[in-house]
């Protein structure tokens, strides 16, 4: 971690290490919290929780709070995000046991912990703490356009959920690893509690959308890369607002498209086809060339998870000659990937 | 106005008739709300207040707080919005005025009113209440890009601050007028006064944007019309996204591009050039394509508040041969504005 973002991270001082809450999820789309939280901060996570109905599993060792307590846990994260992000009634007990247990509960998701009246007396009545990590921060400005120094790059995909808070933190990681000044910019709930700091974009009131994208990647060195997290898609009928005034905000450099092969549709509109890779290509170059002209493609990143690894290699060897551009899977890595950052950096 | 408009109103209960609050302001632009409620609701408006530096006016009478309720006010209206919907430091000692000659203070902008000390203060004492219209209502959905029954209209732009909110007003009233089952959909402050309901978009947080919208113009009989105002411009690099939200949510089967052909620049951002309305047409029409792919421009809607109404006739007329569609100013009327109402009906 670099020095801004412990900085922020102290602001936060989200108490680890963490037990991941994975409510009664059985759609591994909904659960991006914990994944990306097992993925990404696995040392800093004793374990996994669920109630009655749950059947998907981080891999990470099965524990009740009583036990992750003794592992040494200090807070419940809930790590699934239904839509709309409400907390299912299910849960509620669950997360009681918790806080009687010892533990915190932290929360990315939209509702405030505090607004459950069963979670604020369990709270008043342990003594453990509801932290919500997406409040937004206070007194955001409206966006001014202005063009600022350094360099940025900006992670887009052709829906939300397939791999652009994945990608981002694996481009950052390898940026740090060639030696160059670069951070990681979380703008959801999970990358926030990766990283320690960031803005939850989702959150932000509309009319402040890109001016809390432009505070979040500040002037810097010209050398300097910010490697910013996207969110949702301009495809997605739900979050396209999110998705532009992010864009808008960025004022990327370069972006690089991500996208799930196996996904068909947009996750829970069965009515809307998902965009294809060029198709995200061409509007996002469209859209963002009005706050930065020089906005270029890099590449493609794929989440071929549900692919075998002779399939993959392939499907992206003939995706890349397609399209003209490096496709790396950066969970799989390899030569793939190193030749995507090489097009990020060129 | 019509029954759903009369009971969101009952729900809303503003205080009227109003004095109209026009700060400081030096720019007609800011003052869109004060300018918007003098011509859609002038025989609920005794008169206009200002303090040092204004320079512009309603036309309304002017009038100080004791002489507006002795003419009948019931409440002060801030009539103005600078950037960042922030109140002016000058303006705090008016409204505390206002309050203690007896009127309530109504606003439409981002801040509380009751988050500052002095009118909270103010309010306590006098027993005169504060009220914000931007409060978006609780528990708004996301979005889920149903196509609805019904028609929607959705009036959209080169930029924030030219005519959205008026073109929509008078095309409203033209449906009326021939007969039809219209409302018309307010989704800013200024509209929602006049209009006594209706949802402040750019107060929404951006994941519910696209939901919003969808709840604004609810399943309607197939006739019927919802006329909707517009916000913002997919151009205008500060809010793009409230704008996109509310295109997607809208799901719009027509709409019309609104335009200040004096305006050479994004409203408050110099370096920004506005797009043309080709440049509107076409974007506007592939972004809204993926809620309704029937989307189509019926005409252009021209403030030519700043030409001669020879001049002004003269260029709607050239602009009309140019771009092949019906172009008016809904101020003038006239003869264009019925053929741009004919268009929109289709």
């Amino acid at each position: 971690m670099n020095a801004p973002m412990m900085r922020l991270a102290e602001t936060l001082a989200l108490p680890q290490p963490y037990l991941l809450f994975l409510g009664d999820t059985t759609e591994r789309g909904y659960a991006k919290t914990a994944f990306g939280l097992a993925d990404w901060a696995a040392d800093r996570c004793v374990g996994e929780y669920s109630v009655a109905g749950c059947t998907v599993s981080t891999g990470l060792p099965q524990r009740n709070p009583a036990d992750a307590v003794a592992a040494g846990a200090k807070a419940l994260v809930i790590g699934v995000a239904n839509q709309g992000g409400l907390i299912g009634a299910s849960w509620i007990a669950a997360l009681v046991e918790a806080m009687e247990a010892g533990l915190d509960i932290v929360s990315g998701l939209h509702v405030r912990l505090a607004s459950i009246p069963a979670l604020a007396e369990a709270s008043r009545r342990t003594g453990q703490r509801l932290i919500d990590v997406r409040t937004p921060p206070a007194n955001l400005p409206i966006g001014n356009g202005r063009k600022r120094t350094g360099k940025r790059l900006l992670t887009v995909g052709t829906d939300c959920a397939l791999g652009k808070k994945y990608t981002a933190l694996a481009l950052h990681r390898a940026f740090v690893a060639r030696g160059l000044d670069a951070d990681f910019r979380a703008t959801g709930q999970t990358g926030i509690m990766i990283a320690g700091g960031g803005v939850p974009m989702d959150a932000v009131i509309s009319d402040f959308e890109a001016g809390a994208a432009e505070m979040l990647s500040p002037d810097a060195a010209p050398d300097h890369w910010d490697v910013i997290e996207g969110q949702g898609s301009i495809f997605n009928p739900a979050y396209a607002a999110v998705s532009l005034g992010l864009l808008h905000g960025s004022q990327p450099d370069v972006f690089v498209v991500c996208h799930d092969p196996s996904r068909k549709v947009i996750l829970g509109m069965e009515s809307f086809a998902l965009p294809s890779i060029e198709e995200v290509i061409d509007l996002t170059i469209r859209l963002g060339s009005r706050t930065n002209p020089a906005i270029r493609c890099t590449g493609v990143s794929l989440n071929t998870s549900s692919m075998t690894a002779t399939d993959a290699y392939a499907y992206m060897t003939a995706e890349a000659d397609r399209l003209g551009l490096p496709v790396a899977d950066p969970i799989r890595g390899g030569a793939s990937f190193d030749a995507l950052v090489d097009s990020c950096l060129a």
